[in-house]
């Protein structure tokens, strides 16, 4: 770490916005996720929900999941999600159950997102170690889901 | 609803019972679910995270990937999960967003059990009609993860 942190912390954030961009393309709420290991993108997802008619398919998850088949392992020690919006409740469990390092995200989600409603998670104990991190490239993140808002009221 | 309810729970609880043994087969930490709609059993699950190696593979999850197969929809109303062991903050989060009228659950789950990290869920505004039961058919979901650890322990 040290040398140029914050700019890898931005450069994998515009990785996860342009996971944004292809939900944004599909209609589906723009969030898009990286997950980082050892500096290398190891997998990308963004939101597909609607198109696949599948809770499970959040930016998030649809990423851990790709992650899985190159780790062949379910425990991501000394990996990174880096995810446009503010994880909701079964999203940031999943981070949890997952054993990642680090939550990096970027605007917040007022509606749905954990932070309004997880507690005591300091006597999680097996992940009490979790680093999160919010608010990085915050307005690009908040610019795009605008954008999603704004066609959808616009749309027919 | 009226006649027989309770009987009914517990049948739908026994069911999910059934579920959490075959977990235990398979050296799982024995959890089980059902998800119910008019009364009938639409799907089931159980835990088997550990022969998938996906912590995507929780009992609830197994069940409600079943379950959008036959229902072709993302969204559960007027659907009941049945689960032996209080839900983890990710399968909680599931059946939220899944929007399941129901969630009955058997034992406590003391140490990653949604309950003790879930506050202000009366603000989850879309989801805050969720009715939660606790405790159904306690003392056999909670004998079956005592097998569980038991013959964890005498394991050579």
């Amino acid at each position: 770490m040290g040398r140029g942190l914050s700019k890898d912390i931005n450069f994998f954030m515009s990785e996860a916005i342009k996971e944004a961009r292809k939900a944004l393309e599909k209609n589906e709420v723009p969030v898009g996720a990286v997950i980082v290991k050892n500096g290398e993108i190891i997998s990308r997802g963004y939101n597909l929900r609607e198109t696949k008619k599948d809770i499970l398919c959040h930016a998030e998850i649809v990423a851990i999941r790709k992650a899985y088949r190159k780790l062949g392992d379910w425990r991501f020690y000394g990996c990174t999600i880096y995810v446009t919006l503010e994880p909701c409740i079964m999203c940031f469990g999943a981070i949890l159950q997952a054993r990642f390092d680090k939550l990096i995200y970027g605007a917040s989600n007022h509606e749905e997102g954990f932070s309004r409603f997880i507690c005591n998670i300091e006597n999680y104990k097996k992940w009490q170690k979790l680093e999160i991190v919010a608010g990085i490239m915050k307005e690009e993140s908040e610019e795009i889901i605008r954008r999603f808002f704004t066609n959808l009221r616009s749309s027919p």
